[in-house]
């Protein structure tokens, strides 16, 4: 099992306050009736199709995703989010971070396998990983498909993620059995001050609560990533939607080419759960070897004992790697200007 | 202007029956609820978000996509379906087909240029090409980009879509103003017939409300097409999602390996307003001339005086083109298997 460390001081917060209220939906983000709920005054309730959960956010204006709700399993309010659980009709177990969909049984593969190998299989051998974010351990659970990593730490602000990912999503958080993994509750800033000039890969499976979560898209934030990573070693980051928040992932390429100085490239994929059905990817490498993110260097040995108890990938392959970095016209034509 | 011609006798059904209600959602699809209205006993209108559009269907039962309705400017009933148009808040302009989203102005782009230039883009000097649907117009706007073609043949079986897209669509049916372009009102099997061994490329633009659409998937069909083609023709048609619809895709990729002599392959793009947020297509060619769709051949001359009064393509590009046939595992395990 992982070590779990005491709790790294949260001297800077790490979440960001709630946009103002708009577009008609509560500023939670989110709406939740049950068959038998009338009451449509509840904050982050609102009047929406009976028995379904919908996802409305000022992040994604005029849309909605919607799930038919089985049961809900779980309800909690932690230090720093509601946290909810539910059995949906056709997508399986749901985990809810103030109102918006973080991951399902259905497509959680997706977005775990993408932001974790297209990082990991673009350099050789890679040994220390740091993951921020992600409490619910999918990313862990790929990172330990590449056997040359030999250290796994974790960095997740809510506890209560952890718990619950290992109580409702076994199959997710799984990724906290491998012994290379150590869990670190609290805040990141911590990290990499452990972590300066040494990790090969630094993974941030952001919450996409926290919208364009402003202070970790800005350079102050990606320069102690980049202090952190040894030469050569490489960032991947939740970024956006290409559909939805151009004018974000066009800061970001920005600021990532002024801050890194080997590559940067953008990639996105399919995850059907996440607003307009797509989500993105920030990839950097910083000075030292260079780093070419649509030729994946290395595969993963599916003979391993970790990988044929994990069964097979059910998403990523290297022809999806490369793939994911052909950005439709609109996009290319703005990412192309910001990350040369 | 485009011709148009006398309806050709539609003897044979395009539409197939609505599938049997489910989910609890009105089988007709879809469901509209104006800010004042309150009924919501009367067919296809069920409890959603007021002011919101949602989309229900059987097809993708236990999930539904939502916009939210600023206006709306069109509702009518043709022979064949529900006609309605409305103004979103942030997805300018929508056409609901039996409540099912067939086009928004601001995603549209992503299907017509990808059924088009797929197929197109992979033949040398494409010269006649028929579209099956698609009365929108948009993917005729597209095929005239390519400025070898001489002939672009439509037949649509519902004129209320035609007229309602030259009223409120125009910069889709602008498509319709290419003096190339004659439009067929009616049954496409007519069709067929006059196109016998002549026929570059067929696109099929299907109905997404029409549903797996079993006879235009399967081998009579498909055959009728490929005896409409000249050697080394292709085809391209709308080939459901591979998140919700890998049983319906495995039929067709099947059923098409068996008629289809040339190559057979299977594409897939990101549509945010389409259930999954993907939607795949189907490509094929005839015995003769070899195509290999994942490498195009052709490229859309943007000097011609076509292109610059359409303006520059907003999605595809030839490395998107060759990105769209990259499969994740789980998808391309079921359809290489198939395929060979």
């Amino acid at each position: 099992m992982a070590q779990e460390t005491a709790s790294v001081p949260t001297d800077l917060p790490v979440k960001r306050p709630r946009e103002e209220e708009q577009n008609g939906a509560s500023a939670t983000g989110g709406a939740m009736e049950t068959e038998n709920s009338t009451d449509n005054g509840t904050p982050g309730i609102s009047s929406v199709i009976p028995g379904w959960f919908s996802e409305i956010s000022p992040m994604w204006p005029g849309e909605a995703h919607s799930l038919k709700v089985e049961k809900i399993l779980f309800q909690g309010k932690s230090d720093y989010q509601n946290v909810m659980v539910f059995q949906s009709a056709t997508y399986g177990k749901v985990l809810v971070l103030d109102g918006v969909i973080q991951l399902t049984e259905r497509d959680e593969c997706a977005y775990q396998e993408m932001i974790t190998h297209l990082p990991l299989s673009s350099i050789p051998n890679p040994k220390k990983v740091l993951v921020i974010g992600g409490g619910d351990g999918g990313v862990l659970r790929e990172v330990g498909r590449h056997s040359s990593v030999e250290q796994i730490d974790i960095c997740e602000i809510d506890k209560m993620v952890v718990d619950v990912s290992k109580q409702f999503f076994p199959e997710v958080a799984i990724g906290y059995q491998d012994p290379r993994v150590t869990l670190h509750i609290g805040d990141e800033y911590q990290m990499f001050k452990l972590g300066k000039n040494k990790i090969d890969l630094n993974t941030f499976s952001l919450l996409r609560s926290s919208g364009p979560a402003q202070e970790l898209f800005e350079k102050p934030f990606f320069q102690s990533v980049a202090n952190a990573l040894r030469p050569g070693g490489v960032v991947c980051t939740q970024a956006e939607s290409i559909w939805l928040h151009m004018h974000i992932i066009e800061d970001i390429v920005s600021n990532c080419r002024q801050i890194f100085k080997g590559s940067v490239n953008y990639a996105w994929t399919t995850v059907p759960t996440y607003p307009s059905g797509v989500i993105g990817f920030m990839l950097c490498s910083t000075e030292g070897p260079s780093v070419d993110f649509k030729k994946p260097v290395s595969s993963i040995d599916t003979s391993t004992d970790y990988n044929k108890a994990r069964g097979p990938l059910k998403f990523y392959n290297p022809e999806i790697h490369t793939a994911a970095f052909c950005l439709p016209a609109f996009a290319k034509k703005v990412i192309d200007a910001k990350a040369k």
